[in-house]
């Protein structure tokens, strides 16, 4: 039996236990690792310090944010509307002859497996939010330690686990596997039955191929990143361009703009007389990029942008690599007025991961959502900076039907963790258009079962009268169902 | 352009404006298509017998419910429960620094295309299930037709984008393509967004796969039959034998047998002493079958398992093909001992298109739960039929990993059209889990965006504090969050 075999039949073992567990035990289990990692934040935000040179502050808010989404998700477990349980009453007056009852309620999906991102050590790795929601599901996790940050993830594994191990759930809820290959074999292993993923277009697509290609196809759900375009009005540049420059300087710069909803395109009047502001703002000290791989791509992502015809620099920005081929950078802000950018969007449309934007200088009367439409077709986030006053209606709605989200006055990184949020969009944000951040992405780890005429006994808790952890029941009594097409008007 | 192009074209225009709707205006739709397909009962059902062989009563008690079907989907969309509306007010205090307003609902995932089946003219084709819940999700339809019956098809299509018209829906929120060229074409097509498909394992699976490659993947809603395993327990046989035997038969025969939750394989004890009154209950009239492939395969199949070592015949039943091609049907039941049964599974374990069960007669002490979690990758639905006092505990919860509904003391056949109706299983089932009968079907066409510091005229209506079409709003107020992972006991 390969590693890869005895992993997978532990936590297919660790499945059927976990099935069974009760919401409070899962919750519990859920708080003590955001208690464990926050008792060993020291040892772990130096570890991360080191293996991926983000800075001590943002790791140490990345963790904090890592604890507060395991807790986010033990509340989301025992309040229980992520079960959706839904009961029919038996009505022997129903429309099309007696029916039967019939209750419905999630259930867990089985083993998931979890590929880590490099750009969030803590938030979308070992115990980040696809391990918490899977987990939180009733699901064991494998994770496919991302190759930037092995020793941090080792030891996150090894402190996650003994909590979880602490609070009672299996042995096999939690483990981990290194390298390409063993994530592809795990990928292919009959146990797993969905898989996330955080990372680039290129590497998605190809998991998500290996997921359908397999002889039974798995759910893939991959973040594969966006451009996240902004689009400013006049009124709003007018009313407070200072303030718009000094935001979007600090959300490009903010972790070297190694985030996924980094502003990579920012459509605004041509002007705007910002050269300075943005300049001044991105004017920074040197962030090292994560590892040498992302510094080589982004140098060379940056040049084919700075190369493009029409092309002018606002403020520069720079990129060395030091003598272990480690890069170091500070924003780079480019404009490229619109009548230039027409011509060749491929090359300044793809995501460039790392600190650059690009303003796309747009005279008068530009319709914004006609660029939109036509030239996006899925992102995780639109920006729309406006004032009272301007009728962005049809913007907005464009914007809903490209983007997962869409935000006013403000700028797409610093994702919320809360119920509402939805990080996910079209493709190729994101591969299925869930979120995997907030409490909605537990919904990508469960299936719902129905029980059709169950004995009171053979029911599960939630899905009976008693209700004895009280999860919320939509229920429909016998009789309503007979006055269907009714009071439509 | 192409015809294909032209049909695409119209989707993609007409999810625009579906988009817009109201609600009430897609539900008013909706019952519109419910009253003209009742208005047209004669002609249609007249057009399905003659096309499918299905008999008239069993084609009107269909059109009914597919009308019923509409009805409930229609008030689904007015509820507004599916929209999953979430709403994260702005909290100062929030454990991560300052959070803004995050509200977030379903909206339409854009046109869907729809491959009908065969089996159900009306409740899973061009005016069933999975149009309906794709039309109330505001998605523009492309049905393609079923081959099966394409007189009906373009009726149906006729009357059902006539009453949609002249409820006020845009043209092309229903059209119709024929062949398989056209219906592989219309998937590959960028405006296509999601599918739906009911029919073979092995047809589903092609299509699945075209899904899957599309440069844009597309979610691909399959649901591609299941062999509905059956386990008796010794106490219910001894306590209801002859209602079971009646039971099983009406199951197996009823619409040819033609139906994807048809019981294929019965888990009985050896001794069960049925014998008679299965081969009564099995002595009916012959039916058609739809057409005459199915009859070739069915043939086939049938031909497969009796030849099966260790195999015999209980109700004998018959196949004969007329002039035409036509395949004429009597219930088949056979059986064999779980002994014989082991040995070559694979050939006794496919589904068998048609009104054919297989009996496995299985010792006293056979462990259902473990032949079932041996035996069984994923089902539609798996029925237990016990006696007070067994203890089915541990086969329910195998059954519940294994499928999608498990029912007790009855029969799979007759899928109730209700709010926790669950059709759908794990591959290969269905390739996704989801289901395709009951209003959560709704929740395959539809995804979530969110709408971040929205000024208030700018949010989508159900998002908004004034609620004016009276949805479900999950409010989750400020302050809320600061006590995240306490009263967890």
């Amino acid at each position: 039996m390969t590693s890869i075999d005895t992993t997978a039949q532990a936590a297919d073992a660790a499945a059927r236990d976990l099935a069974d567990t009760a919401p409070a035990v899962r919750a519990k289990a859920l708080v003590a690792v955001a208690d464990a990692l926050t008792a060993n934040a020291d040892e772990l935000v130096t570890l991360g310090m080191d293996e991926t040179g983000l800075a001590e502050a943002r790791l140490r808010g990345e963790l904090k944010r890592t604890a507060v989404q395991l807790r986010l998700f033990a509340e989301t477990v025992v309040d229980g509307a992520y079960l959706d349980v839904r009961i029919d009453r038996a009505d022997p007056e129903f429309a099309l002859g007696p029916r039967p009852d019939v209750r419905s309620g999630n259930e867990p999906i089985g083993p998931v497996l979890n590929f880590a991102a490099g750009n969030f050590p803590f938030a979308f790795s070992v115990a980040g939010g696809d391990t918490a929601s899977a987990l939180a599901a009733g699901n064991p996790v494998v994770v496919k330690a991302h190759p930037g940050h092995p020793r941090l993830s080792r030891r996150t594994a090894e402190i996650a686990a003994a909590a979880l191990g602490g609070a009672g759930l299996p042995a096999g809820a939690l483990q981990l596997v290194e390298g390409v290959d063993a994530g592809v074999a795990m990928l292919k292993h009959p146990v797993v039955k969905a898989a996330s993923f955080t990372g680039s277009l290129r590497g998605g697509r190809f998991l998500a191929d290996v997921a359908a290609a397999r002889p039974a196809p798995i759910p893939f759900y991959g973040e594969l990143g966006s451009v996240n375009p902004v689009f400013a009005t006049p009124a709003a540049i007018a009313e407070r361009g200072p303030e718009f420059a000094a935001g979007l300087a600090a959300s490009v710069g903010g972790s070297a703009g190694q985030l996924c909803t980094k502003p990579g395109l920012v459509f605004l009047p041509a002007d705007h007389g910002l050269d300075e502001a943005l300049a001044a703002a991105a004017a920074v000290e040197e962030h090292r990029m994560l590892d040498p791989r992302i510094a080589d791509h982004y140098q060379h992502g940056r040049d084919a942008i700075l190369s493009a015809a029409g092309v002018r620099l606002i403020a520069p920005g720079s990129v060395r690599i030091d003598g272990d081929g480690q890069g170091w950078v500070t924003p780079t802000i480019a404009a490229v007025a619109l009548a230039d950018f027409g011509p060749h969007p491929d090359a300044l449309l793809s995501e460039c991961f790392g600190p650059v934007t690009i303003l796309v200088e747009s005279p008068a009367g530009t319709d914004y959502a006609d660029l939109l439409e036509r030239l996006f077709e899925g992102e995780l986030t639109v920006a729309i900076h406006r004032a009272d006053g301007d009728d962005v209606a049809r913007l907005v709605r464009t914007a809903a039907r490209r983007a997962g989200r869409v935000l006013f006055d403000g700028w797409p990184t610093g994702v919320a963790v809360t119920p509402a949020m939805q990080h996910g969009g079209p493709w190729p944000a994101t591969t299925l258009g869930a979120t995997s951040v907030g409490t909605a992405a537990i919904a990508r780890f469960v299936r719902a079962v129905a029980y059709q005429n169950a004995p009171h006994d053979a029911l599960p808790a939630p899905l009976r009268d008693d209700n004895p952890w009280h999860v919320p029941q939509r229920i429909a009594p016998a009789g309503e169902s007979t006055t269907w097409g009714d009071g439509i008007d």
